[in-house]
């Protein structure tokens, strides 16, 4: 890793309009991480990103988060063969978020539970209570078999 | 405010496929929320909500957030009138995170500097550096006039 992050500037104007790309970690080192489908724009996971996976994804063009559940860095795919290929990476007003527009390869499935896009349900409300619904059944590969066969 | 939000289950396959909405707030009491615009899927911002600006959100259609520079509940729009009208919410896999698909009033922007979304940089490298580039100059209303009015 040779890219680093020089420290984001006080200045607000600086943030906003400046040259500089200062990502605004949090008190976790990690930043926000919205990922479209560079094909037609649908969203498919948010997930985030420290130092390391920000300037691995900007050096090698291959997205790579980090895993607070691991507490590690995650080459989104690694295991599902679904990399996503950056096509482009933006940031927002306050450099707290990053949005990548990707290229899925592989089955062209995001989500672990083999669906293209993590967000597969709508929330509303029935009696007064909070539901979800699901909207996309359709898997694109069998979460059981891949990731057996990936530990093997 | 009436709606409440159960407290997630601790069973991975309810949580991803059960009936209920149970959003994982994180320790500090909050979601990510993702905003895009639901004419055209444009990401307009990233922003996060507490359970009351979650709540709120779908009770009256209208987004709410939580500002965490200001600790508080955050209307979105209150000030400059671009307010956002929701069309759909979303859930992920894991219930951490919302997506909301938006019609934006007032102005059609969202973000503070008047643009349409906040995300109007790319990012890339220039000699060895992370840079931004401004890709959309076009200020959909003057911040200096819109903010002042609304304090005076």
């Amino acid at each position: 890793m040779t890219l680093t992050f020089p420290a984001p500037s006080k200045d607000k104007a600086e943030l906003e309009t400046g040259p500089a790309f200062t990502p605004r970690f949090d008190e976790k080192g990690l930043v926000t991480a919205v990922v479209t489908d560079a094909r037609d724009g649908e969203l498919l996971m948010v997930a985030h990103m420290n130092a390391e996976a920000l300037a691995l994804t900007i050096e090698t063009g291959i997205a790579h988060y980090y895993s607070r559940s691991r507490n590690s860095l995650w080459k989104k795919g690694e295991s599902s063969g679904n990399t996503q290929a950056v096509q482009e990476i933006r940031t927002d007003c306050d450099q707290d978020a990053i949005w990548l527009k990707v290229t899925v390869a592989g089955h062209d499935a995001t989500c672990h539970t083999g669906r293209r896009s993590c967000f597969y349900r709508t929330v509303g409300v029935e009696n007064g209570k909070a539901r979800v619904t699901i909207t996309d059944e359709h898997r694109h590969f069998d979460p059981a078999q891949i990731y057996a066969e990936k530990k093997g």
